[in-house]
């Protein structure tokens, strides 16, 4: 069975020494609750619980998948129980606000804590996961009555949420959607409609399962301008608050997939079932990015988690693996071979697991600050700027952390060889797992559009002028610094670089709509490795300052750096081959007509 | 269900218009049988038997998989079927000699047919598939007594074949391998030991299974050198040659696999199996070569089918879902929504299954005339030369038309969105059947090490210079072609700069033999992509040359052109990243310690 150690030592240099996140919680309002002590033992427990509880569960809810029968879904067995423990210990309210039964904890640490879950058991933690959506959808726009009834349940874990946008005909394009609300006399809807693709729709980890629904009312205008956003709960609650009389909305199959088996993917059916209106009419589709926006850092984090789990058990095997002698002379005689990890190719996919795992942390933690200051901090100048650079930041968290976490799942299965093909061993399922991240909550190209085209073009690249701003002044800060020179050099060169590529984008997209989405994808991608290159500057940084002072710890600092020059000559050149491309423009890929791509298999 | 039409114009054209097939089988010995009727019929009735026979056959068989029984494997419904109207229809002896039965045409014939298996039933294809190694080997290893008991057999196809190789411990590194050949009296052994991942190891399709098996004899020197070949049947002949006494080696277990579930990949048991040797004492690994150059141009070929088969569903998918409107304004008004092949991202997905599938075709049938060649062809000049030059692009194309294959089909399932996920599309089954192509016949990572430690850097840079030599005489003559500028310029100059690299690294190497392992994966991409290059510039150049003809055809030769200026344009780029990892060399792979690798979550 893979194996699993929450990595404690990591995340303490991330958020303690390069982050500052000590200072940055006891600046919050709220946040002294989460002193170094509190952070360190609230790490530790979930650490233990994902390793001792989820994990165990993995592989064998892979194995049995989920079951669908007479309308209700059985999750794999133990899913059940570790969701009750994982109640019990109060997991599901650590962030939310106290009003509605929370610990008032900042959401950063819930997204720690959601990198260890995603490693150990993503079919698992999508039943919960999808609470928080839900949850932030009814916060914010939800009245008072519907939070006191909804919203406490989800906080308190009891009840559990899911988001129901997806039809048969469209996933993307929410305008096409035909799921219909009827206003009846009681204030209420009568929501009719198929939704599909919708996860934890239904299974037996909870009392209750509250859907947010997207619908539109009778008089809708068309398209994206008409949608409602309804909550439709399983059982309607009594007046006591506790699950009633049953709706009328059920699963009506589980769908075959390629993995996250554990996890229900349910089709719903939704035949009249009592829906009650969340927000204004019409406007559901803005309530729905609330839920969304959370939901995309979410997948992200599970792109990290999945990482993670990889790296850790390639690693194990490499070391353990013996084949072949190293290339100049044997490493370990005494043995029959020496250990793969001395095999300069093997230490390249390892170190490109290592190095997207370390950024795609960093990268998490750096936005994990701004959601915090987003929804508990500072000033409205801070606040201003959080959203702004959390608006660029979450569609690269989202495709970029998923991009290169289904490549470094799959680095993992080639360091194991054939085996790494063999169920056995658990790496081909990451694999697996980690294929749907691509494409849930927004496919990559989904994300990229938004990037480029809503993020990036369409504030004439002001939220992007942000974040390369910072860049800069490190570089500027770093410049005399010889010690750091070979990060900061490069670095400096690439961020101006990125603005002056975006400018050249941007005027060819006033001429050429389809420039935009032309570049996307590989700008997002080259967008994601420039970030990674500035958090690993900045790792770097804090890695030879604690080198410079007396350390008992030089072994890890001096494995810092050595995985920020790994990204930094290995990695990060890839920009080379995304610019290449972004230059090449929308002409290589409009030219040929639709009905002549099959001419060479059409007759 | 997934659909398929086998790309014949595409064949057409790159077998009778870009490299001279006719006139290349004429010069064959024994070639003028493969006229270009005959050619054309044998295609079309290949292509008929992959779309009708195999394709049913491919998601079912997925989804049932092997059935180990009392010993006995059952594959699934339908396959049995299938390999005997396969063997009914001669195709197992297409390329054979007739000494042994076969129909004596030249096997880059058998290996286009085999594309079109490939992209139809991969799992399927595997049980005749092994069959030609084994067979290989005995034509060119086994005694005549042999050739005519187990050749001819293999040839008919009613017995099948495999390759025993692999054991617990050992995979790449063969010279570990513990399965023991005691002579016994009347010349035979007695073969004992276990082997692990036999593919079609065990299983109903035919009558018999003819096991080329590794094991080592009492008195072996150590390592690779002391390793023989054996032939150990299922069932032993009996005097008439038909299958007699059952022989003690049995399947013990089938894995679980993450794809290809319709083959059998059975642990073998031996347990003192009757064999006989094949070759010379200790000089095993040498025969066995013979069978792994052939079986891993067969799984570039498998990397090839699977990406032309996700690319025709993708592409039928994409004109048919609606989604969105195209940025520049609505393409089909009359339409709740715009076909997704209007956007230009999709157009990148699509375009890149394209110049994957029409390049990775060019590359097959350019190294299957070699192989035709150096089989059956021409003086002796001609033979060292294609010799040569197989030698070199036999790991290209085994690994990088894996890799992209990989890549390729991944990219048909972005393209489906959230139902690429489902296996109810079958998009989801060509990545998982895909996944093992990267790994077995030796991974990614051996072939690259093949190709430029053994084939380029062992040669002096040689065998390289025979192909940069073809290539550089090629863009010499087109120089002055300023049609083709945009091709050959920028082709003449990556050739250059391949050379060049070349040396560099060789240089590097002569101090550091780490270098060579630290360059050699990013070195087999980058020349996978040059050599596809080369390739596409010649096709742009037939295409030209049709179009200045008149033609009924000119969408199908713009269409031509357009790949490969795609190509050039957005694929080709990614050399600049692979050149630049190559230049970092060893150093930031081996900086790091083994133990210092796992610092962030060892405690």
């Amino acid at each position: 069975m893979p194996n699993y150690q929450a990595p404690l030592r990591d995340l303490r240099f991330v958020m303690d020494e390069m982050l500052d996140y000590p200072a940055h919680y006891a600046g919050l309002p709220g946040g002294e609750e989460a002193s170094p002590y509190v952070v360190a033992a609230i790490l530790e427990e979930g650490a233990r619980f994902a390793r001792e509880v989820l994990l165990p569960l993995n592989q064998s809810g892979d194995k049995e998948g989920c079951l669908l029968e007479g309308g209700e879904v059985k999750a794999p067995k133990g899913f059940k129980a570790a969701y009750a423990q994982y109640v019990e210990g109060g997991w599901p309210s650590l962030a939310a606000n106290p009003a509605h039964g929370g610990q008032g904890l900042p959401p950063s640490l819930a997204m720690v804590l959601n990198e260890m879950v995603c490693a150990t058991n993503l079919a698992w933690g999508m039943y919960p996961g999808l609470s928080h959506g839900a949850a932030d959808a009814l916060r914010h726009h939800g009245t008072e009555a519907q939070q006191a009834t909804y919203l406490t349940k989800l906080v308190e874990g009891t009840w559990t949420g899911t988001m129901c946008l997806t039809e048969p005909h469209c996933g993307t394009d929410l305008g096409l959607i035909k799921t219909r609300a009827l206003p009846s006399d009681d204030g209420a809807y009568a929501i009719t409609g198929t939704k599909i693709f919708i996860s934890a729709g239904e299974h037996d980890l909870a009392e209750n399962i509250v859907h947010l629904v997207l619908a539109k009312l009778p008089d809708a205008p068309e398209g994206s301008r008409g949608i409602s956003l309804f909550v439709v709960p399983k059982y309607l609650p009594d007046d006591a608050g506790e699950p009633g009389e049953r709706n009328g909305v059920v699963c009506g199959s589980l769908e075959h997939k390629m993995g996250i088996h554990g996890n229900a993917t349910c089709v719903m059916n939704f035949d009249g079932a009592k829906g009650f209106l969340v927000g204004k009419p019409n406007k559901g589709l803005a309530c729905m990015f609330t839920m969304m926006n959370a939901a995309r850092i979410g997948v992200g984090i599970q792109g990290l988690g999945l990482t993670e789990a990889s790296f850790q058990n390639a690693l194990a095997y490499a070391r353990d693996r013996l084949q072949m002698r190293a290339l100049d002379g044997a490493k370990a005689p005494e043995k029959p071979a020496d250990p793969i990890i001395v095999h300069p190719d093997v230490r390249r996919m390892l170190l490109t697991q290592k190095a997207f795992a370390e950024g795609g942390r960093m990268l998490v933690l750096y936005a994990a600050q701004m959601i915090d200051i987003v929804e508990h901090g500072g000033n409205a100048a801070e606040k201003e700027r959080a959203e702004t650079l959390l608006g660029l930041l979450t569609p690269i968290v989202k495709a970029f952390l998923t991009e290169v976490g289904f490549e470094a799942t799959n680095e993992g299965v080639q360091v194991f060889g054939g085996h790494g093909f063999i169920q056995e061993w658990g790496m081909e399922q990451l694999v697996r797992d980690a294929r749907i991240t691509r494409l849930y909550e927004g496919t990559t190209g989904i994300q990229a559009l938004d990037l480029l085209g809503r993020k990036v073009l369409m504030s004439q690249g002001e939220s992007l002028k942000v974040f390369t701003r910072e860049i800069h002044k490190f570089c500027e800060a770093e410049e005399g610094n010889s010690e750091l020179a070979e990060f900061v050099r490069p670095l400096a060169k690439l961020n101006r670089e990125w603005g002056e590529m975006t400018m050249a984008i941007g005027m060819k997209a006033m001429s050429d709509r389809e420039e935009v989405g032309a570049a996307s994808v590989d700008y997002l991608m080259y967008a994601g490795y420039v970030t990674l290159a500035y958090l690993f500057a900045r790792a770097a940084k804090q890695a030879r300052v604690a080198l410079s002072e007396s350390t008992q710890e030089a072994a890890f600092y001096r494995a810092k750096l050595d995985t920020a020059r790994f990204y930094y000559q290995r990695l990060m050149p890839r920009t080379r081959a995304h610019k290449a491309a972004i230059e090449a423009g929308a002409e290589p890929l409009m030219a040929i007509s639709a009905e002549d791509f099959g001419l060479g298999f059409e007759i």
